[in-house]
């Protein structure tokens, strides 16, 4: 046998690294040298991790990707969780970039959407977070990383503060398969003992630059309550009722939307009317919601963990440890990758909402203007097959007199039957189904399937689709909470009374839940500024939050 | 509003370190106060984790544990990836620990089962690893971790080289949820230089005690090529027609056992004359199995991404950095929680073996005389429904013409139709069942669910269980290839004729698959010693696995 050289990763990368030792200060490079280290340090044809997550940019060193020369760098293949900067596409309309494998893109999904169907992005896959963390240790071993810090000593320590998020998932598959490891911080510290904690090991990183100004955060989970509606609030009734109270799901993920933030809000006040307090929803995953609070100071919830931090709410959460994971700085430790994956195997319900519906329940935000990307919701929003312990939700929707019976997890879709702008939600054919032909992709971007979903709930009613006992009972379900689009208008108003009578779907009036109730007076806060108050005045919004 | 104490937890937590300030210095502890350290540490009730891994053991700490007084303390909640001591059941016979949370327990099998059944384990579950990794961030945060790693330094940093597994999982939920660390290490350095790296950083650690010996090791994973029997070179030979280059299957996972250790030796000869070498099983999820060592020698082996280490092949993979996860020391970074998130999310087959099977094809190593628990098992061997990547081999099992069609993991049950003794693999009804029953357990332990399986492989044949159309039809395809065991009895000629004519069962000679090339000449290697030469000479077998 011919002798195979077994260390190739490391050589090249000795070989990168001593391109730019002159231009290193230990491990430190100085800013003005970014353009010179990242033509030394990366190669056409690299796959490279921009970090790029839900709300930390690592907006320094991509900004700095984004003006180099494609005729001298080309041909990147960009890994990234989040698509969430203007120049995180302007390197595949440069032509630096050629391929993309991402997982949500919030402020650039018009944009994106244009770029995948035009060809200039040719897109692997949209995947949900922890799949694509788990490929970074399989078929997409990652060359180099991009991230970001709040802080850095001299060795190369990194203190991510409550903005941790993917760095360690991406740092580990980076640094530990001899890749290049380059981080953009606010601050260097000259003591290691001025770092307020370690987050990521010096030996895990390579270079440090300190950035020019502070990493990009989107504040992506702040909901402002004076916009929640009464139809919302009536929604929320319900879904105490009729799934949190019905089924005592005491774990559980809330989604982005408003729709849920009316429940967050809802359980200081209903919820406690109902008497649930302690009976629910006291084990959550989910980031800092500001509308969270009113519960938390009301004595609802035992913990929260979180896949990240939400602007505004660090010294809220920092006050609250017994609630919140954080670190002996005080500060939160935020981490995507063992969030979501308690989000899939020890949490109980996955609530949030979408786009549109298909007739059999497939669901998608994606459209043909605009691709967001799923981020958490198809890992959040699927039974864990390989789940083997037993709660009382989860076992509440197992068969019964079965010793092979196991649970499910609860998947509800919570959505109104129209969209703004009185587009239907239920539609024939998920826009998904074109996106994937137009932009070549293997399978449609389907968000949650039809069959991982147990719950919808519109204004109109509550559909139990676990209950459904064939394709064509699920569909008739899912048609009799529709309302008025054309999909609920084809209902068989004897079929819908059927399953009204045998429990499989729930109107307002079968819950109790009424319009006149449905109140914004409901609502534990009605404003931002209610929020503030209820912290006790350490919850601080970003300015364009602020109304006073 | 009353005013609440919100940093219950972290007081808590000082109150208990204060208690054995005198006895530190700084964060060392010396060996001989492990006991006043741990009646100070430790409460009554906590929830307590036993790091208790596949491999590594932080046994001198559960040691000291068992050593100590029931009458001071007692009911803890223990949290223990894997019972694999004995002390780790002394616990709960001397009354200190009254309740487990587990994954997998080896070794000790049989005295766990009859412990649970006469009621002195109180038993939550029985998990997958990463189903209780979750649980630690949700609704099992412990308050006390009990780790082990090769070395510290005097600051708290910890070396866990290529022993990493569970550590950082465990760590992180502990840590930042105000717990307690405690770490016994095999050597403390006292200059923070001489750390090989760091894998756990200072900030998280507690207490650093060094132990009176090195922690246990178990060689998990250690399979004699001497053992392997010529129908387990059949069945691998079906295995590699009719799965691995049927599907194209290039990312994967390997069980424990004999029947896939026959597939790696084969792949040198038999794959080779097949022509598969780089169509196939690229991408490895798995422990650094001795076996793979002459497919990765031959250029079959893109990467290894591992759970654990395999004792004896420490310098073999650090002489591999192309193929494994090094650090920048040198040596194997494995992780049990990002390994079993790429064999959920990014591994296209899980493929392994059990003890027992039921008519529908549910599966189990849980018996009435054994409880040796999942492991990895039931994650590696369901379907991740939040995947939204394709592969050839993932795509290759969807429906065909269907826009929401999408494809699904390999799931392959691998086994003999009679186990040891001539006790026949296919049951009536699982042990699990009468075991969930006595041990009190909410659902049955079953390792796969048969809806999960989508391959059945035994020395009869293949059934291509995911094309069957009904409960019906799997049942059948099952009977198909359970050969003389009374379920293989029981099953109707016709039937299996018309499956067979279906293409969804095959027989060995539908594969030109015969017993005649079905020969222990075929491995790549027929024992440890030529397993050392092909690695030449930097596997280390441990004494009991050498014969020369």
């Amino acid at each position: 046998m011919t002798q195979r050289n077994w260390n190739t990763r490391a050589e090249d990368k000795a070989e990168r690294l001593a391109g730019i030792r002159a231009k290193l200060d230990g491990k430190i490079l100085a800013r003005e040298h970014i353009a010179d280290a990242l033509y030394a340090l990366i190669r056409s044809g690299d796959r490279v991790i921009a970090e790029g997550n839900n709300q930390k940019q690592a907006d320094f060193l991509s900004g700095a990707l984004a003006e180099l020369d494609p005729e001298r760098l080309h041909d990147l293949h960009m890994i990234q969780p989040s698509v969430g900067r203007p120049e995180h596409l302007a390197v595949f309309e440069k032509g630096i970039a050629k391929k993309l494998d991402f997982a949500f893109s919030g402020t650039q999904s018009h944009r994106i959407g244009a770029l995948m169907m035009d060809g200039t992005i040719e897109v692997g896959a949209i995947h949900t977070y922890i799949e694509l963390y788990g490929r970074l240790f399989v078929d997409l071993i990652p060359r180099v990383l991009l991230t970001a810090a709040f802080k850095a000593d001299r060795e190369g320590n990194l203190y991510t503060g409550p903005s941790t998020e993917d760095t360690p998932a991406l740092a580990e598959a980076t640094a530990f398969s001899n890749g290049i490891v380059i981080a953009q911080v606010n601050e260097i510290v000259d003591d290691p003992a001025d770092l307020d904690r370690v987050d990521i090991p010096a030996s895990w990183v390579d270079v440090v630059v300190e950035a020019d100004k502070p990493f990009f955060i989107e504040p992506l989970f702040t909901r402002d309550p004076r916009h929640i509606t009464p139809v919302q609030i009536f929604m929320a009734m319900m879904a105490l009722k009729g799934i949190y109270a019905e089924h005592g799901v005491t774990s559980l993920n809330h989604g982005i939307g408003f729709n849920t933030a009316a429940i967050e809000l809802l359980l200081p006040t209903y919820g406690e009317k109902l008497g649930l307090r302690g009976q629910i929803a006291r084990n959550w995953v989910l980031n800092p919601h500001p509308t969270l609070i009113p519960a938390i100071e009301s004595g609802w919830v035992e913990s929260v963990h979180c896949f990240g931090t939400e602007l505004g709410m660090e010294k809220y959460v920092a006050a609250r440890p017994d609630v919140f994971f954080t670190g002996h700085d005080g500060s939160l430790r935020s981490n995507r990758a063992f969030c979501q994956l308690a989000g899939l195997y020890a949490a109980d319900m996955f609530i949030g909402s979408t786009l549109q519906i298909d007739p059999d329940g497939n669901s998608s935000t994606v459209t043909t203007t605009r691709v967001s990307g799923f981020g958490g919701a198809p890992n959040l929003g699927s039974d864990a097959r390989g789940r083997r312990h037993s709660t009382p939700a989860w076992q509440d929707l197992a068969g019964v007199n079965d010793p092979m019976a196991r649970g499910r997890k609860l998947v509800v879709q919570m959505v109104e039957t129209f969209q703004a702008g009185l587009k239907p939600t239920f539609v024939d054919e998920l826009d998904a189904v074109t996106v994937a032909r137009k932009a070549n992709l293997p399978i449609a971007p389907v968000m949650v399937y039809g069959d991982d979903t147990t719950h919808l709930l519109t204004e109109e009613g509550l559909a139990y689709l676990y209950k459904a006992e064939s394709l064509e009972e699920r569909r008739a379900m899912i048609a009799a909470v529709a309302g008025v689009t054309p999909l609920g208008l084809a209902a068989d108003d004897q079929v819908t009374a059927k399953l009204r009578a045998q429990d499989k779907i729930r109107l307002p009036e079968d819950m109790g839940v009424t319009h006149t109730e449905a109140t914004r007076s409901q609502l534990a806060a009605s404003s931002i500024a209610d929020l503030v108050d209820w912290s006790g005045g350490l919850y601080e919004p970003p300015p364009r939050f602020r109304s006073w």
